[in-house]
Formats: C-alpha cells, structure tokens, sequence
C-alpha cells in the first residue's frame, strides 16, 4: 500500500510553494509587473563571480576525478576549508573531522535530527519556524513541541523553553538569524539559553543538543551574529550556502559538530551514519569544490539591506506593524485581521502574495520576502496602501 | 542520546568504501601503480563532451535564475526531457507527471521504498544485492527479505519469490544490469516475475510493487535491457546518470513511476512526500538542466568492453571461475575458499583489491569493478596468477 504519511507529506504542498505557484500562473495571466510577488526565498542577488569562476576552471580539469565520488562526509580539503574558515573566523578550534558535507541545511537538519533522537522523543522549536522542521522532526519519529518567541523583539523565551524541556526531549533547534522574523539572537539571549540548557541537562541527566539552524549567518544588517558552540558546547550548526553564496538549487551546505562537544566524535559518526540512512552518498562534489574555494567569499547584502530600508520605511509610513529585521531577508508583518489565511486572500486581490503566518506554527501575522527585485518593492505601495484602506471601513 | 542505529549506520562504513580506503593507503605506501584496485564502481571514462559543453554554457547566463530552487520534482523542462526519452526510447506512454527528479538512484531508492511501504512491512530482494537497499529498507521500518538468485545464471528465482512473498510484503527490488553479478535479467525471467506478482496480487488482495534499480542501464554489452514498466505496470524505475554519463559525485538521477501503474498517480505523490521527509528539496539544479539537454547522450561503452574482454579472458586462462557479464562493470569471481573474507585479505597480500561477497548477501565470491584503466588490468595478471598458485599447495 501507498504509505499514507507520505503520500500527505507529497498531496500537501507548503504554503510558500502553493502562494509562488499562484504567482507563477497569475504573472502569465496579467504580466509579472504587475503581480508584487513576496511569497518565496529565492536570493535575487547573484552568486559571486568567483563561484562561476571557480566552475568554469574546473571544468577544465580532467572529468573523471572531477565528477567522482567522494567519501561519503566530503572531499578532504571541503572539509578542512570549512573548519579552517570556522576557526579563523570565530576564534575557535574547528576540526575537519567534525564537518560533514550535505545537500543543503535541509540535509544537514534532517540529518542531525535523526542523529540526536530516538524514536518517540521530543524536540523543541522556538515559534514561528521553518515549516519544515516538524515534517523533518516527525520523519524521525519525534513529536514536534511548539515554543513561542518572547514578543515583541522574538528573541527565545527563556522561561517558557526550560518549562517545555522534560525527561524525553532531546535537542532544541534554533534559528538566527531568523527565518520568518528576521530576529537575531543577541549573544545575551543565546547566553541565556547555554545556562538554561546545562541547567537542564544536569537536572534531568541526559545530554541537550542545540541544533542550530544558520542558512542565514552571512545576512544581517550590522547586528552580532554570535557563534553558538562558543556559548553551548553541545551545538550542532547547520550551515548552508544557498542564501549565502545565491546557490539555493543547487544543494551544498554542511554540519558542523562542536570539538567542544564531549560526545562531539560520536554525534559526528551519528550524522554520518544518518545521512547514509536518509539515502545520501555524497554532497554534490562540484559544489563541494566550490565551497572549498569560496567558504570566505562575503555575501553580497548591500541589496537586501536597500531593500529592507525601502521596504519598512515603506510600510511603516502606511501604519503597518512588524518586526524589524536584523537579519535574513523576511519582514514578519502584522496581519490586519486575526485570521492570517484571510488577511493574504484579500491581499492576493491587490496581486500582493504574502505568506500566512499559520504554517509557521502562529495566527495572525503574514512573512514577506524581499529578496526581490527593488522597483517590485516600490511599484507595490500603493497596492499595500489599498489593502490597508480596504480594512478601514 | 545519540541514535544508536545511526552511529552504527556511521560506524561501520562498507565493505567496499573499507577496501577502496585501505587501496588509497595502500598506494600512497608503495606506489599507485603497484596496487590492483577493483574495489569501487567510480567510472572510468570521462563524461560525455556535451556535459561539460553544457555546463560552461549555462554558466554563461544570468546566475541568479540559474542556481534558483527548482520546484521539488525538478524543472519542467527536466522531467519533460525524461518523459519524452522513455517514450520515445520503449515505445510507451510517458508523461512528465510521473518522473520526479533525485540526488542519485541512492535517493530515488530511499524515497520510493518509503513511499509504498508501512513500518513492518517487508521488502524482498535478490541476493547476491547492492549493501545499502538493506540500509534503506531498515530505514523505512521494514525488513529485508533475502531472495537468492538461480545458479548459475543469477537470473531471478520466481518460484523462490514467489515463496517469500506474504501478506507483509510491500515490493519487491531488482537490479539490472546487476550489482555484483553483471545479469541482465532477460525478458523471459522478468515476463516470469510479472506474471507471478499478479498472481500474487490476487492471491493476496494487495498491490505489490516492482522497483526497478537501473543505474546500469546504459552500460550492457549487446544483451536486451527490457523496459520493465512495460512488463509489469506497478513498476517504479529508478535511474541514476552517475554511470551512464559518469557524474557519480554529482548526485543526479530519477524516479519513474509507470503511467500504467493504477495507482501511478498516487504513488508519485507519496515519492514527492518521502523525499521531502527524507531532506530533498531539490536535486542539484545545474545537473538537472545538464540531464535534461544529455538524456539520450549515448553511454562510452566501449571501454568497459574492452576491460571486461581482457578480465575474463586473463582470468579465465588462470582457470578463474566467475559469471560471464552481460551488463554492468562488475565481475562476480568465485573466491579460492570458502571464507569470501579470508579470500580478499589474503589477495591483499598480492596488492589486489577485490570486495568479498558478505555484504552482498552471499558467501565465497568476490566482486571485481573493472571501471579502471586497461593496464591494471594487463599488469594485475601476474598477481591474480600467484593467488591462484597460493591455494595450490
């Protein structure tokens, strides 16, 4: 028989991909112009030069070392590169022993997840969150619990985490900068959440594994993105190149298991093990060269940061509430009516497609991309003044 | 706690991945030219031109849309491109709905065994069988059953299947061209298994389905490479390009789910949602547009000829006794006693690297990979002669 769960995991599509799908078919209806598309996180700035730099000179070389396996964690010198740019970059000692190569955060996230958790156990999120954490929490077998963000600035709420922490939780993910909020944990918070965590693991005697989720880390407009295992040493980074160096499609990214970690070595052989497990040989090994030569290269965030101005200013002119964003390139708006879903249909009849805040685990607010292009941000005005005016009446 | 099936899953690396580190030791010891390895199915010649061609001229164009996200059952234009190449190729119906795009046969593997099994379901397969289908059938909660091939052919056994099918059983696995043996099952045995898992179907009220692993498809020397889907409709092929356009670091590949299959539909949606609890978002974008331009780029067989010529003749006068292949790049090598293992370590002695048949599910043979350069094999005689002389005494 068909299994069911997958089938619903498959018939199910998210709310961002059924929105840019709406999009995709509105804009052949009626013109792209004329459609103000915030609906999904596709970087619109481009890769650096040096990335189709480094592909064309390897396509140079002979092709059938270039496309071979590697090992199973990555080409040595991806993972040196990696732990060499961690240690220089964050002060620490990163080893390339600890890195494991993957397809993306996703790979890395599902990964970690099934490596830190049994069957049955619970795994904490901070809300709103990356939709996909429960399909990811749940595949492994573990019930999924909702924290809420301490508002106004969505920073995580202590209290209410260790409150949530019990004798079957296993890890606790986070994920700053913060998609959808745009929230950057201060060092503060993060501190904060280090002491709850080891408070935690002595009470209950079991080790917490702070998975921490940072497709986000190079996107933040000034404010301290501060390096978790130097806080928590039982962290695990997922790290991704897709917003970072504008390479979403093409799926390269890695763990990185804390040297700090005491069980560090085993968490590593767990991933491993759990990435075979979930069916991956290798990350694709012309990007893993390509990691390998750009793990330094900034990230371009001139443009999202020009966005993010126009687009608050923008909005708050037009009496709007929402979080600033520190980071990553989502503004988390209020909705102007309690129903979220409600809120983006009217919001679809000013062509304006804004994700509901729902299948981000809370009512009332809708996510808005904006790594699009900057006169998309600008000729949407007056359709947000309209939608904003239709609730006057 | 860390996940105890994982870190054994990450512990315990396979036979094959042991050996072909081991050989890259052993090399840089003594010389590369000095150690026989026929350890790993890296291919041996290089990609086709138009994937390189290809590659250097989609770099040429706008990056961002380039390495955008690609819808998660690939591009368009890519599941179009294999629709219509199985169309066209076997004379049937295609549709493009029901291709979905994957890093590898390895993930189109994991996701259609998760996408038409329940935990404790069983999934049956064809010993002597590829290590990692027991991986990710365990991963899915099920278990594997053990079917050996007849001798000495290797062909299916049907009425041995037929035997091991139950009411748990979900589908069945087949490999051809076949991983270790170098089969191609013929239209005969393959009409044989279609018309004994109708009967079984009946017999047991439920649908059972055939997954066809075919990464070798391309790679046969003359022999007949059925279309399985046209010979039993719930089949789901999974292919890989990683052999026949030797991209195997590149992770590209894909499911098809036969348009005749009843629940076709359905089942595609499931293998959507299995991939997606499994952590693809989607397979690597650059190679999905290179998959899409080399669908029907013929396969260098030629070169695997000549070494499997060479191999068999070379071993066959040292009085060797094996499998004739009639596909793949794999030779399946009686070993000189019963101990397969005991047989590989002491070939080791004589710097030949040869995989014993453990792992494969079966005992006293050895898998050679003859995907490596003519001379090693030329210059490996002389040492497949002294292992020989080794047993004489």
């Amino acid at each position: 028989m068909i299994n069911e769960k997958m089938y619903g995991l498959g018939d199910e599509p998210s709310a961002i991909r059924e929105l840019f799908a709406y999009g995709l078919a509105r804009k052949a209806e009626i013109g792209a112009e004329n459609v103000f598309d915030f609906s999904i996180g596709n970087p619109s700035v481009p890769a650096p030069a040096l990335v189709g730099d480094t592909m064309r000179e390897l396509l140079e070389t002979d092709p059938v070392p270039l496309h071979a396996y590697s090992p199973a964690a990555g080409l040595p010198e991806a993972r040196e590169a990696v732990a060499a740019s961690i240690a220089e970059r964050y002060g620490v000692r990163a080893t390339a022993a600890h890195v494991y190569l993957t397809a993306g955060a996703a790979a890395a996230l599902a990964a970690s997840i099934a490596a830190v958790t049994e069957p049955g156990d619970e795994v904490v999120v901070i809300a709103p969150y990356f939709p996909e954490y429960r399909t990811w929490i749940e595949a492994a077998g573990c019930t999924i619990v909702e924290v809420p963000a301490a508002v106004p600035a969505f920073q995580p709420d202590i209290e209410a985490l260790a409150a949530a922490i019990g004798p079957r939780t296993s890890a606790v993910i986070i994920n700053t900068p913060n998609n959808p909020v745009g929230a950057v944990y201060t060092r503060e918070s993060l501190e904060a959440l280090g002491a709850m965590l080891r408070a935690k693991e002595a009470e209950l005697g079991r080790p917490l594994y702070l998975i921490s989720d940072e497709p986000y880390r190079e996107i933040a407009y000034g404010a301290e993105v501060p390096w978790v295992p130097s806080i928590y040493d039982r962290t695990i980074v997922c790290y991704s190149y897709s917003k970072a160096l504008s390479l979403p499609g093409e799926r390269i990214g890695w763990v990185y298991v804390s040297d700090s970690a005491e069980d560090g070595d085993a968490v590593t052989v767990a991933v491993a093990g759990a990435g075979r497990a979930l069916g991956y040989v290798c990350a694709p090994v012309l990007l893993q060269r390509v990691a390998a030569r750009c793990v330094n290269e900034p990230s371009d965030v001139a443009a999202y940061a020009e966005n993010r101005a126009l687009l608050t200013e923008g909005l708050s002119a037009l009496g709007y509430e929402y979080v600033e964003p520190d980071g990553a390139f989502y503004l988390w708006v209020r909705a102007l009516e309690e129903d979220a879903q409600a809120f983006s249909d009217r919001a679809k009849e000013f062509e304006l497609l804004i994700v509901p805040s729902d299948s981000f685990g809370v009512g009332g607010w809708v996510r808005l991309s904006y790594c699009i292009a900057r006169d998309t941000i600008e000729r949407a005005m007056p359709a947000f003044a309209a939608l904003k005016a239709s609730y006057a009446g």
